[in-house]
Order: structure tokens, then C-alpha cells, then sequence
């Protein structure tokens, strides 16, 4: 284990917690923060920190942390500007050595002069701080929600570091709807006072629990230094940037929001290249990306099999696969004789792969992939199919017109769940066929949230469901990637 | 009105529809559709033609249309690929003019021989062909959902004609889902045997129920016609196409599929332009765009004014607006210091606009919009914002960690309730400062499904709600034909 990971997995880990800035006032930030450790299951002690008063929400509380009996972990700040600097002196006595500093109106305002207190009374006492002006950290795996966003994510595989605060924590809505990604740990650096993203980079290379890694990236204070862990890491494990604040008015909007002058993208991004990080403009997709990596294995090649029950969407597929630097390869005649052979006329057996109207869905999730992944012929796989008939049957059973009635008695409660179960076996095999053959699927669908229980019973097993348009783009990154290690390995 | 919308309305406002096809196993194709008529509401009257069964699905049936006493205004033809020229020659008998033929095996098969019998027989009799190789039509206004796919979109003003049936009615799911996307007429031209796409884009710029069209495009049969037709319709309405086939693989994929060679993508794409027509390789794009430009009125310049709750999303949109070719410009000294007094000391001014952690709620919905769009400083606005207090609220109602006992009983029904209002009139009251101001609103946020009721609330009085990284892109597509109008008006 690397140092930097022992020094900083308290921030992660910590058994116990005291908080500054609570109020019997509900909504108050570090109530948010208190809430969420709560009702996300915290397994750890909780002290609240107050001056004045004595119970705070049903909390007895302290004066201050060194009135508490028994030894302190982590600090969490929530408390205005002017006082954090004696809270941290308060944290040196007490003996913590790690501080998350909630609280902004530092160096993003041009108080430069608190920043460098903070600095000082953090050196003196030995303390590693977490911001200022951040929102905290996520560890599902450990029940450990400290951010003012609900709703934590499933674990998982993926790190992420964020300059931003917003990022890190509202992303917890779009995973709870639309993505299941497994998070290992989110922390959000802020203003970075003595730890930065070079800190946590080089501890989430060395964490176990951590396979990928994602960056909302704003100014970078150590440019090279970033670099040279990077490199280091992205040999091991794919690094996805975001990079936000690098054009004209998000470089003056990063100016005033954390305080540091960004990079222009012109010079950025070619760096983050040649340290092997992958580079998008879009939070979505970095997000995705994280979801198919750690979900699916790397392709070998570039040659995309598309798999569809639809002509539209296989062309819009293929076409931006080829736009993508991907290929959607003409099989072999020997092999569109083997598809032909099982598929209805209608069907398209060149690439893309269009079942058309086949009710037979043996062919759709487990014939034509075992064909395509023992051909040789391609090196992934990316499926479009409207795969769960829930919202078909319940529309039926719904509607009021008499005339239907006897149509509908055919869709009761035992033929949904057959077909559920079904649907469900189904997916499993094609899962397997995939695992089995080391080629990643990327099923893609127009809709997507989790509320549909097919979706979410088959991104908890480990295959991806994103747009048509969106899969293509992210294969293309898993490809840039391996071929990244490719390079390396040769 | 145009003579081609006088041709062409039966298809969308019949008043009676004879299908071929149906039969007593419920999931057959025709049956589909007859399913679909009837719980979608269908007020007209609906004959089954059947060659041997004389009750299908409770319904009496016809040996022949000719048996029907009343008159028939379209056949809906999804029987066998051989008998559809004497169904049509049938149907001619009768004085059926319009037909939707659902069956394929024609032309995408290299069946010409087949195609050109269906031509002579529509030609005799004065048929209008809608087809072979489509999936028919949608027209939630007049509650006419004749495809395979349940879930008719609500009524409003977007025109869509698609070469594929599967984009054309798999839509439908995700407008369900995720979008409010006012639909007038959906139709699947599939492979064009005497009516196409020009024809249709010829009729939908003279419908008056229509203010704005997408097209999925695969290869253009009359290129120069449709052009022709393209250019005089964009100057009324925008179009926005998503091509469909035009690289290599695509282009394989569009020739098994519709039988037509589509145009490469380094030709039609400056073609397209040309004729003023928006063009995406994204399907959610077009719908994206479409909803955005029937919602709201078109920017009459580039500059965003980008307002929200974090610093991160802020910097994120801005960076893409200027990628997409739109300024996020620098506010005047006299506009930040009205922004300044109203909002905390941590907000930023400048544009983005990040008011931070302030609760105030007015400054976010009111306050500053009021002032942003009397300014004359900005051509449109970008919002970003957690603005839905439901799920939080519920997460806590629901957790079971008795220390939140206490506290949970703050967050009761009538709390929840009375927000909602609180937010909903917040709303309506951002709604009306943008429409008073003929400037452009997209609201972005990172959970966008329909369950939640304020964004069913915010979309279905018009106010699109995005991703953040889709809000640029769409509104850089807005400004881009806006720039198109202004050049054609001066």
C-alpha cells in the first residue's frame, strides 16, 4: 500500500466524526450533511460540536471537541469562514489529523490571507484538510455518506475526484435514476488548502478497491506532478477526465469558484492524453464511460458487431461507430449463411445484424451471440432490442375499452412474471456468452431508468444500458484505452 | 391549404380503417395495431377483413372490403408479402384511396418485381401507397395510434416522417419516459412505393397543426425535389433530420433495409444545409431540439446567461456553449452590482451566475431572471438547478434510523405539499418572465425523469428540461436557424 493511501484513508474510514455547524434550524448545511450519515447507516460515533447550545435535533452536544471522552478521527467543518482557523487549532489539540472543510469564502473570494491561517494551523498540528469549500465524501461500501446529497450510490469499482463540489454530489440523482454505477469512493478536493488531486489520484492507484477512475478537473496547482501520477496510474487503471473551466468564461467561472486559474483546453487535454487519460466534455459520459469499464472487459479490436431488432436504429448504430474510429465489419458469407439460416427473411445478416419482427428470442440473446463471439470476426458487441414487453402488458391491462376485455384477461399477473422470468434467464445467458468469449456487450434502449425492473436486474449483473447514441462513443473510449495498454504491453 | 395536404390527410384523420392481417393469436403484428387503436382511443370505426376466420378476437370480420356496407377511408394492410397486390386491387374495388402497407419484402429483399406490381395496381385505382416496409401513423390529437407501440405521446405541434418504422415508433417510449414532446403526426414512410418523404415534408408545411419538423433519412429517392421543398419549408418552420445509413456500414445497413442507396454524409450533409435544415447524428438530439424550439421562442443572438445552484454545472455549461459556438459574455459592472445586493457573499456574478447555498428562493426563480432578461445583455438563458424537493424529502421519510424519528415529523405530507406549490409557482412565475421577454429558456438538471412531478409540471407549461450538456448543444441548433431566418428576412 502506498503512503499517500495510509495517510489519507482516514478521510474514507473514519470511526468516528465530529461535526461543526449544526443548528436546530432543520436545513442547514451540515444538518444535510448529519441527516445523510444517518439515514446512509453510518456505522461510526457522531459528535456534535456547538458553543452555545446544549442539544442540538436530539444530539447532546460539546463545547468543543476536546471536551469529548474518547479519540476523534475526522473533523467535518461546517462553520462560518472567520472560525474555522480556531476550530482547526481545536482539532490539533484533540489530536484529529483529518479535517473536511465544508466551509467556503477563501481563496475563491481572494481571501488569501484565511487560506494561508488554514494552512499554517494545519501544518503545525499535523492535519490533513479536505477542502476548503468542497462537499465532502461518499464510500457506500462503508456506509459513509458525508455530502448534503441523499440517495448513495451502490458499490462498486469507481473512484472520483472532483475539483467541483456540485459535481460530486448531484451526480447521486442521475446514478440513483438512470446509471447503476458501483461507486468504491467520491471525494470532492475544493480549494485543495494541503491535500489536492494529485494526493488522491496517487491514492486512489493504489487502492484495492478501485479499478477506474473518473476527474471533474478545474486548475491544476501541480501541472507536472499531476502528470507524472497520472501516467503512473492510467497504465493500471482507465482515468477519465472531465475537464470544466478551460474556455474563455468557464475559465473566469473556475477563476471565481475555486479560486484557480485554469489551463487553457489547448494546452490541457494534450497533456492528459499523453499520460494515457481519456478526455470528455460531457458529465454524462464520463460517468457512462465508468459504468461500462468497470462493468465489461476491454475490446481487443475495433470490429463492432451491432445486433438489433430494428433497421433504423443498426444503421444509426453503425454509422456512428464508423465516426467514432470504430469498425461495423461485412462478415463473412460462411457466417451470414449460419445467421440466415436461423433468422426470418426479413432479417439483415451482413453488419449491422437486424432480427426484424423475430418472436423467437433464442436467436436475439443467445444464438446470434454465440455465432458472432466465436466467429473471430468481431471484437465487441453492441445490441439495441426493446427488451421488456412491463410497460406493453400494463398499458393493455389499463386501458378501459370494453372491446378489450377478454384480450386482456391473457395478460394477467402469472403471464407478466413468466415473461419476466423469462426475459430474466434470457439476459443471463447472453451475459455469460459474452464473459465467456472476454468480448464486451453494450446494450443500448430508449428507455432507460432503473424504475423498469429488466434494467435494473441487468445492470446489477454487470451489462450496461445506455442511448443508441450513446454506446458507440463510449466502446470508442474503452478501445482508446486498450489500445493505450496495448502499447504499453508491447 | 396545399393540394399534397388535401391528398394526403386521410392517412392521418380517417374516419373508418379496414385491417388485413389480424388473426385470434394476440401477438401478431396487425393485431398489434388493432390494439393499439383501440386503447389509444380511436373514435372511428374499425373492419377487420379476414379470408377464412369469420370472428377474430371477438370481432365479426369481413371475407372482403367489398362485403363492408359503410364506406372505408384506409386499409391497413399487414398480410402476407404475395397477396398485397390483390388486397390493393381489392381495396381499389371498394374505394379505399389510401393504404398503409405494414408488410415488408419488397425492395429491401431485391424484391422489384413486387414492388413494381404494387405500384401499377395503386396507380390503376388512385391509390396512395404509405409504405411497403413502414409501421403506419400517430396522430395523438385525433387519438390515432396505428403502429405496433403503445404509448401514445401527447397532442402538440412537431411533425416527424422517418424512413425507419423503428425509430418512428420506438420514440415513443422514450417520450414516455423522459420527454414532454408534443407530437402533431408521426409517419413511417418505410420504403416509398408511390408516396415518399418529399410528399409528406410538402404536406407537413402546409399543416397548420405543424410548426416544426425531424426527419430520419435514409436514402432521398427524389433528391433535388426534396431540397427544393426542404428550402421553401425551413423559411416557415425549422427541420431538423438525423440522416440515417450515410457511412459505409450504414450505408450497407440502409441498402438491406429500405432497398435505397443512401447519399454519402460529405454530400448530403452540405445539401441539407443549404436548404436550411438542421442536421444531427443523434435520434434524442432531433427530439431534444424539437421539444425545445415548440416550447420556446429562438434566441435573437448568441449570448447565454447561464444561472445556477454550483459552481461546477455553471463552468460545465459554459465551457460547451462556447464549443458550440454560442458567447457566455462577461455581465457589465452595473448589472453585477444589482446582482451582488440580492445575492450571498459566496454567489458569482460575472455570468455564469452561481448563486451558491442561498435558500432564497425568489433571488433564483425571480430575481435574477427578472434583471438578466431586462439587461439586454444576454440573448437567452441556461438554467442549472436541483429544483425538486420530493426525493430528498422522501428519502428521509423513509429512512428507519430511529434518530431521525424527531426529525422526519417536519417533513410531512403537508410540508411536501405545500412545497410543491411553493416550487410549481416559482415556476410559473420563471415562465412568465421569460415568455414576456421573447427570450429563450432551458432549464438542465441531472434527474429528468417524468415520475418527478415538478418536471412533468415545468415541461407540460413549457419549459424543456435537459441534461446539462445537451442545453449548449440545443441551444446552439436554436440559434443557428434563427441566424438562418434573420438572413432571410434582411
Amino acid at each position: 500500500m502506498s503512503e499517500k493511501y495510509e495517510e489519507l484513508k482516514t478521510f474514507f474510514y473514519p470511526k468516528s466524526i465530529a461535526i461543526y455547524g449544526n443548528s436546530n434550524i432543520p436545513f442547514k448545511f451540515a444538518n444535510m450533511h448529519l441527516f445523510n450519515l444517518l439515514s446512509g447507516g453510518y456505522k461510526g460515533k457522531i459528535y456534535l460540536i456547538h458553543p452555545r447550545e446544549s442539544k442540538i435535533l436530539g444530539f447532546d452536544t460539546y463545547k468543543s471537541a476536546v471536551d469529548v471522552p474518547e479519540p476523534i478521527d475526522l473533523a467535518l467543518i461546517v462553520a462560518p469562514t472567520r472560525v474555522v482557523p480556531q476550530l482547526l487549532e481545536e482539532c490539533g489539540k484533540k489530536g484529529i489529523h483529518h479535517a473536511i472543510c465544508v466551509t467556503a469564502g477563501f481563496s475563491e473570494i481572494g481571501n488569501l490571507e484565511g487560506r494561508e491561517k488554514l494552512q499554517e494551523v494545519a501544518t503545525k498540528h499535523g492535519i490533513y484538510i479536505l477542502g476548503p469549500n468542497c462537499i465532502g465524501v461518499i464510500v457506500p461500501g462503508s456506509d459513509l455518506n458525508c455530502t448534503p446529497v441523499p440517495l448513495p450510490p451502490p458499490p462498486g469499482k469507481v473512484g472520483i475526484i472532483s475539483h467541483s463540489g456540485s459535481w460530486a454530489c448531484h451526480i447521486l440523482f442521475t446514478i440513483e435514476e438512470n446509471l447503476r454505477l458501483g461507486i468504491s469512493k467520491i471525494v470532492s478536493v475544493g480549494n485543495e488548502a494541503n491535500t489536492d488531486m494529485v494526493d488522491f489520484l496517487e491514492a486512489f492507484a493504489e487502492d484495492p478497491e478501485i479499478s477506474a477512475i473518473g476527474l471533474y478537473l478545474e486548475g491544476l496547482r501541480r501541472p507536472k506532478e499531476f502528470i507524472k501520477v497520472a501516467k503512473r496510474t492510467s497504465q493500471q487503471k482507465p482515468i477519465i477526465a472531465a475537464p470544466i473551466g478551460h474556455g474563455e468564461a468557464g475559465m473566469r467561472a473556475a477563476l471565481s469558484h475555486t479560486g484557480t486559474i485554469s489551463t487553457p483546453t489547448a494546452v490541457l487535454n494534450p497533456a492528459l492524453k499523453q499520460a494515457g487519460i481519456l478526455v470528455t466534455d460531457s458529465p454524462t459520459e464520463m460517468l457512462n464511460f465508468l459504468q461500462a469499464v468497470t462493468m465489461q472487459p476491454l475490446p481487443k479490436g475495433p470490429r463492432v458487431g451491432v445486433v438489433t431488432v430494428g433497421g433504423g436504429p443498426g444503421t444509426t448504430i453503425a454509422d456512428l461507430c464508423e465516426k467514432h474510429n470504430l469498425e461495423v465489419p461485412l462478415l463473412s458469407e460462411s457466417l451470414q449463411d449460419k445467421l440466415n439460416s436461423i433468422l426470418p427473411f426479413t432479417a439483415s445478416v451482413k453488419n449491422p445484424i437486424d432480427i426484424t419482427f423475430d418472436m423467437t428470442w433464442d436467436n436475439f440473446y443467445v444464438k446470434v451471440p454465440k455465432l458472432l463471439t466465436r466467429s473471430g470476426e468481431v471484437d465487441s458487441l453492441i445490441y439495441y432490442g426493446i427488451f421488456s414487453m412491463e410497460k406493453w402488458f400494463n398499458y393493455f391491462v389499463e386501458s378501459d375499452n370494453p372491446i378489450l376485455d377478454p384480450i386482456k384477461k391473457q395478460f394477467n399477473e402469472d403471464m407478466i412474471e413468466a415473461t419476466r422470468v423469462i426475459m430474466f434467464d434470457l439476459f443471463k445467458t447472453l451475459l455469460r456468452i459474452g464473459r465467456r468469449a472476454k468480448i464486451p456487450i453494450l446494450f443500448t434502449n430508449l428507455f432507460l431508468t432503473r424504475s423498469d425492473s429488466l434494467i435494473e436486474f441487468v445492470q446489477s449483473r454487470g451489462l450496461p444500458v445506455f442511448l443508441p447514441e450513446v454506446a458507440p462513443r463510449i466502446m470508442s473510449l474503452m478501445w482508446q484505452y486498450a489500445q493505450y495498454r496495448q502499447k504499453l504491453d508491447s
